[in-house]
């Protein structure tokens, strides 16, 4: 029952899938930044499902932005942003048959048993991947906030379903390449071979998972509050935060565990004045300090648990063995979806990271 | 700035590797457990550098375990546990000559900038790995509550330069075999040829990396706070805590992401009256709660960044590029030492979430 | 920017008090709690100004409880609570003419400055006492929770405008006598002078402050969690929360200070076979604990700061001196609102310390 | 059991009173910070009990301040910095014979039942005024870093007894006035009568209680951050910390409640360009936010419960009514060392809200 995330930028979740509405509070945004309704309602945008969107799933919601508080005159006012998206397209009946057959790859049978039974289990309740809009909003808000300072953040396909992408190594190529397809994917080669495997996927009832690499650019030396609050262990915090995430790495990562020291450590030198690594296994990263160079971090997202096959599980109410098919309305590959999630809570962490650095003011003018 | 982990079971590090000492304070360790400074001792003892350890570093510390706080006629109080071990063998004169040349793969540039150069760059100060010690102490404290409850954990090396374990697949028989060994490998054959990498990087003044898989054992269904006090989440943020973890995963982790739904999702049953799955893909939780099976985590540690090779680097006096050897004292491999905290630090968490979750009472009789 | 309060029954508020709502979220109230929507409303009507309360402010609110989350098929489900009340009879225009002249006694100039000018002014914006009706809502959610295990808590007006209550000493009596006048005092001799005072200031366009009394009933030993989470601390912190609340004191209070430790120690006996004190100077906290024994708190809240009077002040756009008589919609005494609002953030810090305390499980069956 | 305070400027306490020492660890100090052990030293000889202060405890210790981590080359570096006393001159004999035999007015019965009786009982263990040594040594290191923005902090005495001071207006007065008397009394004719009320309960076997007036100069406007990180409620919950401390008020305190709007409210006006209100009912503190006045709280502060005059308790090993004289060593009046720690921990509450504020970079040059 912790539904907050960072220190002074503070967000906090509320909402369930079938609720009435899925929202975010956001506490500790710097009075006097510039905030209209229509640059959060774009970012929550790329989460949502749409018609233009044919892999992903059947649920239709308008996904309107409201703004309960803290936005006055196009400012934020240093009150309290509280930010929500009405469920509208509620059809619960597909999850009434279920209820007691818990799905497996799912939280269900953990949250029966963390909650007592007593949980929102209708869509997934609090465990559905619609909870992560909220964090899109604040994601929102911390994109604004760090353009005042320079900082940009990106998140993008680079696999799915074992298809691997070659994208380009900085934003702003990243940002057209990945645009112009339905998968988020910054190659197009890859890309299309990516939608073709996502749709036999599904024709097989089947579902797949994929790695989103994040990057950020612009960010100062000096984000991050070791020991503990390091920019690695946030980052991860907040990613593992997005439901199916089950790997995290940054830089080199689990590769660099196959490098020497002489290979792995990124050698110094002295561009425009500034301390630069010639190379960047690091990621951005060293002693959770952020270094000047590209954030990269890496997230691996299993498959969709939901799956049209047949499958062995457990009815909770006889605690007999039984079989599903899960049917509902659900993506064959969420990863696309999942990028747009894992760029906004990078931004939020950043946020919070340069708020605590003393990087952004409290006050802005 | 942030050298407070978790919630209820909250530790606080402090302490530089070439001061005073180096320690930790538990806030929130429930009163009545029964608890002996030899204890805590022994778990110090598996990561200190000793003589039995020739791959290890050349310091040699008694570190001692001083209880300041906390304990009292052999039970905890309820009261902060403060506990230390003091610095005794200093050598701060390889540091003093390179303290302006920023060693590559260290801290030292990301530190001097966030610190305006007032950080204690002795030893690498607060970003050496001896203020793991500290972790390590209250990761003993940790382990000591969870016992009280039948959970277990254990962290061992599965890969170093490249060469995999193959380790058995509960913590008896992991602990039997990786005690035998200095890597902390849990399959000897393995064991030896990682010793035998380990002192060919040394000799050619290099380093080596690897990977550790932490396993936890007993936990009952409900531990993790969704939506972000997740066990992943929580988990992940003491690992980056570890110098040198670049990658965190559990379960299938990366893995996963190449999965289809019907090979990844773990198929519910039921043994012995309790709700199981056949397979663990899902590494023991599901929604960021535990599901009762074992905790299988993985984390990628890069090379150690100190070599004797020649590197290049810059000098912030005069901001010119230069190159370095580092000498000093340190580990060619790492991994089998930061094992020690990870298990640690696993424990910690672990503590925490059992606090939360209730399992654990406030007060133990 | 600090808008949560209390650690596990943890709550965070947000709007405005002429912006779309104000509201609350709740995280870390246990799954299970029976909990209806009427019982939210019953609690909020006590804060709300109506037809009925002739001294209070002539805003009518039908301030109607909306549920957005957390309470499913009648009982909590262990995720986020979020509630909230719309904001429909907003008339600004009277804070539109005033909004660079800053009103004494207001938070007009130090929300000015900390926020810049970006602060939402209208209706005092986050400074309004109508925020506090978020509170209240919370509030009814940890009464409800309280009484799982017996607490009740209640408050009512000692003193209004110099006029001294002789109330009951306990909770019953209090409410029975209270609950006739809208001054909220359980004596019903003085509750007759004090609308009177209250009416005279009124005609006099000047206005009036007085003491609350919040009394506990039930509460078991070990509340607290010294040394800085104190009951009294937490209270306090909770009591200042409330707009007017310019003192805080427990048992004997200020006037302990004048007796002599033979006076002001309250001696034990055995009552019952529970050890219980005598007296009730401790005003049932010891050590930052509670005793068993009721707790007694006492709020003091200075005069309401609008007044129809003129005052002298100072234009922020000219920095000229000028004079201001505050119209708009006020309540000539704000006491018997304020303390609907001190007994529910009391009820909010005893649920948080009841679950810290382990007093109350994170799962009601 | 949470003995960490405030936010960003973070302190954790631990120690007990008969333990191996008392200790502090600040968390968020910025680097840069000049500090020397010598200036830490002064302050926590201001609460100590030495031969100067006959009216204090037989208890003589040195006090002599050790720093174990974060300050190095006389700066802070940016990492915790631990502070500790050792005990040295204990005698827990006295505790011993009355263990079990609760004494009036401490917090000997709620800690035994709150931690089981495991709690350490010797010199009162957590719940001994000693601990506050941490407070203080904290306090010195908050004072320092106010310092670098002119803000200055003092706690005098204003009333023991019954004998209230009639103190001047300004610190500068204070301080000078104050330090010639054991008291801590700005009024020197004021002081003399306390002292000789202290020492006539003194030889009556009893204890006396009193007032602490704190004043703070040269703070901005804008330090709080409401609505529940107030300036009232942080320092409020801080000064509860202070044992016996049973009452805090702010400005006008609980005589706002007796006065008028039009007598409460405070003038705005221009004072060199800045503005200022002509009187100051509001103690520095409008809307929980800092005026730009002088900071106004008192705190009643209970008489020692600790007398040698024969009160009535309960045994807790028989349930059987008894009666108990304390012995051991303490204060007839604890009034004037509890100053010294309000002082401490009112600079450790605004250095916290000065780096939130953004009033105090990060790091210091």
């Amino acid at each position: 029952m912790n539904n907050s995330l960072s220190d002074v930028f503070r967000i906090t979740s509320f909402g369930e899938s079938h609720g009435d509405c899925v929202g975010i509070v956001i506490d500790g945004c710097p009075a006097g930044l510039p905030l209209h309704v229509d640059e959060i309602q774009r970012e929550a945008d790329k989460r949502k499902s749409s018609r233009d969107r044919p892999l992903a799933t059947g649920r239709r919601e308008a996904d309107k932005v409201e703004v309960f508080s803290g936005i006055f005159n196009g400012f934020t006012t240093g009150a309290p942003i509280c930010l929500a998206i009405w469920n509208r397209d509620i059809d619960s009946s597909e999850y009434e048959k279920i209820k007691n057959v818990v799905r497996p790859g799912h939280a269900d049978f953990t949250a029966y048993e963390k909650y007592g039974g007593f949980n929102d289990w209708r869509g997934s309740g609090r465990f559905s991947g619609r909870i992560t809009a909220g964090f899109v909003m604040a994601g929102a808000v911390a994109k604004k906030l760090l353009s005042t300072i320079g900082v940009e953040v990106v998140a993008h396909t680079i696999e799915i379903g074992g298809v691997k992408s070659n994208p380009p190594q900085d934003i702003a190529s990243i940002r057209t390449a990945m645009i112009n397809n339905e998968v988020s994917c910054a190659d197009p080669v890859a890309a299309a071979k990516m939608i073709d495997a996502v749709k036999a996927a599904g024709r097989d009832n089947d579902s797949l998972g994929g790695i989103i690499e994040v990057r950020a650019e612009g960010l100062p030396v000096g984000f991050g509050e070791p020991v503990f609050d390091t920019m690695e262990g946030c980052l991860a915090k907040a990613y593992y935060a997005i439901p199916a995430v089950k790997g995290v790495e940054f830089g080199a990562g689990f590769n660099a565990a196959r490098l020497k020291g002489s290979e792995d450590n990124d050698a110094f030198t002295v561009i425009d004045g500034m301390v630069r690594t010639t190379t960047n296994n690091h990621g951005g990263i060293l002693g959770g300090i952020s270094s000047g160079m590209p954030l990269v971090a890496r997230l691996a997202v299993k498959p969709t648990p939901s799956i049209g096959k047949l499958q062995r599980t457990v009815d909770l109410t006889t605690m007999e063995p039984t079989s599903i098919a899960v049917g509902g309305r659900h993506d064959t590959c969420i990863v696309p979806r999942a990028a747009a999630v894992a760029e906004s809570v990078t931004a939020v962490v950043l946020a919070d990271f340069a708020i605590r650095a003393g990087r952004i003011a409290r006050v802005l003018r």
